[in-house]
């Protein structure tokens, strides 16, 4: 091979999201885009806030070498210190723009968060089912990701279990609550029994092990409380991503907050500047810098993905099917009715329905279902669901 | 140290670039922005074009879901066929949107490509007097870098060292033209005479030698020829971005061609996607994607760096300093007046002259004058370079 081996297999390995999606649009112009219900992105279809907008617009009214020039690599400081002023007023913090390094994105953060952190040889633990390119990124750092179930009930963090996984060489685990597969929210209780577990065992190895929360969904959330990681645990790191608060996902604008209570700050904020350096990051773009600054506390429109959860819920609901409650995100877990669930999905893809097999984020039996899709998809949709489960019913399927 | 110790010390270690533009903006708030002349940053003076803005206020009219939402991951097709049609008119090739990826920049082209193509152990040679950040990106991919030494009279690539330095690990050498931080520009006849050194080298090694051609400055040269790479040589890479040619830096918008006439096309297409995707890259930001669409073809302002080039040589040369003859970018090359570059750093900083010396990119006895400065800055500069000169005439210095 001319090039390098794991590269172009990162390269040539679709990821099964994408596939299930570039099917869905081949089919949407085969037999018309109201036949096919495409669940499997988890692009948002909320559009961005008009003061996204206003906000470009009046930084145009800039001196182009000022608006367009290099930003410092951590990002503008008025810009961080504004994200900061928006975190302490939310959560009783004390944040500086010295906490803040804005990135390219969630994936840009968890990335320079890795490579900020772990050694070769060092193990992260993820919660399955998990966002796939976890594992990539954590490789990609030099560290082998370590796969520890969710409670197969509830979803939440098995925290037994992730005692049990933990080594003197588990530098990190990673949470994603609202979470990305499953639309759930970890309890506080949760979080704290987690916290708990991982001082314990920081105490017991004489090791340091970080908690890394990435929260791209964190404003996506239907009336419980997403709690806030740093004020449960210490030595946490914090990914967020304007990807879906704002709706602009394809801008690549968010942050990596080390918090001033943790106790490696002082090395671990140059060493994420560090990763960020070495990884090509120069600094996120300045434009979309401004934008952050303007509309940091601009709300999500979070009651449109509402009213989808509602229909779509009460719609399975009424057709016998199982799933998570879900919390928060816009996707909805939903139990295969057999055990295999590729196979589950292979016969809701006859009947044009799309989402996501389990298979994909390191988990046998559901699929998940993006409901980040326009409400008539969702509605015009049930009639497909409900031959699939009558498919289960009269043993057709 | 809790912490990857590679990206503390990458964190820590201030580029010298941005050290003394750091000294130079405290000296402005000490004395007077007019009394300090700062030639040490590599950001561009001249607005973006008008068109970047009209560009931008266009796509403002597009549905947000339409314009912010996630891309390709190698970025929008249409932006890339555009692109590649203006290769193809202005080199007579035929590339296509797939020979193309889109990337956050330069920085962010060179790193993808490193990690496409290297293997740990495997050397990759630079052309010193090189851009520092070269070494970070190759050693991040796993490579080691290898200096070669430039024509110590000319600055154009000395073949015979780079032949000497190829060994059976040179997976690639990376060349700079127009460069930075000489400001010379490769004459076709030493690029032709290079690619038969790799052809021969290739040859009489069974390897693969790849030509990583780093071309941010390509827009900007002064009447000569800078010759198209891809022409000269199959087994190359461009690396391109907008940041000098639109002045849009911050942005972060660039792309690499993988040439259809390279032989591994077809392997390394995939592996540059995958090293993006691995690096934690999702899309080029998608605005400024269809600003490069929009501005493919807009000239960059030349002449106002041809200003600042004529006044700086004229009133140098009348001074007595020696420097390369520039031919693009916006940087001159001059001759320390002591052998110890850092030396007479140190007494130009004293008369508030800031160039950076030449050991900050491997090479001893120059100095880089950046001359993407106000045209006053480079007028008001005489008097100090008249009495540094003076200094070193008189035995003072």
């Amino acid at each position: 091979m001319p090039v390098n081996q794991r590269s172009y297999e990162y390269g040539t390995s679709k990821s099964s999201i994408r596939e299930i999606a570039a099917y869905g649009a081949q089919r949407k112009a085969q037999i018309g885009a109201e036949k096919v219900f495409d669940f499997s992105l988890g692009n948002p279809s909320v559009p961005a806030p008009e003061e996204v907008r206003r906000s470009i617009e009046r930084s145009l009214e800039l001196p182009p070498v000022q608006l367009h020039g290099y930003t410092p690599a951590a990002g503008l400081v008025e810009v961080r210190q504004r994200v900061a002023e928006s975190l302490n007023r939310r959560f009783g913090c004390d944040y500086g723009a010295g906490d803040l390094y804005m990135t390219c994105g969630a994936a840009a953060s968890l990335s320079i968060s890795f490579n900020a952190l772990v050694d070769p040889g060092d193990e992260v633990i993820v919660i399955a089912p998990y966002f796939p390119e976890y594992r990539v990124w954590i490789q990609t750092a030099g560290a082998s990701c370590v796969e520890v179930m969710a409670d197969p009930q509830t979803f939440q963090v098995d925290t037994e279990a992730v005692c049990a996984a933990i080594t003197s060489r588990t530098k990190a685990v990673v949470v994603n609550s609202p979470n990305n597969p499953v639309g759930s929210v970890y309890s506080r209780q949760n979080l704290e029994e987690l916290a708990d577990v991982l001082r314990e065992r920081e105490s017991a190895l004489g090791t340091a092990i970080y908690l890394v929360s990435d929260e791209p969904y964190r404003e996506i959330s239907y009336g419980c409380e997403v709690p806030w990681i740093p004020s449960l645990y210490d030595r946490s790191v914090v990914c967020y991503s304007y990807s879906k608060s704002l709706s602009l996902p394809g801008e690549r604008v968010g942050w990596v907050l080390v918090p001033n209570t943790n106790p490696d700050h002082d090395e671990l904020v140059p060493a994420i500047a560090g990763a960020g350096r070495k990884l090509g990051f120069v600094c996120a773009p300045a434009l979309f810098q401004r934008v952050v600054m303007d509309c940091v506390d601009v709300p999500s429109d979070v009651a449109a993905y509402e009213r989808n959860r509602k229909a779509l819920t009460e719609g399975l609901s009424a057709l016998g099917y199982e799933y998570i409650e879900p919390q928060g995100a816009f996707y909805l877990w939903v139990k295969s009715l057999e055990p295999d669930a590729e196979a589950f999905f292979q016969k809701a893809k006859a009947l044009e329905l799309l989402p996501v097999p389990s298979n994909s984020f390191g988990c046998e039996g559901w699929v998940r279902v993006g409901y980040c899709v326009s409400h008539q998809t969702i509605v015009d949709s049930m009639p497909a669901w409900r031959r699939l489960a009558e498919q289960y019913a009269q043993g057709d399927a």
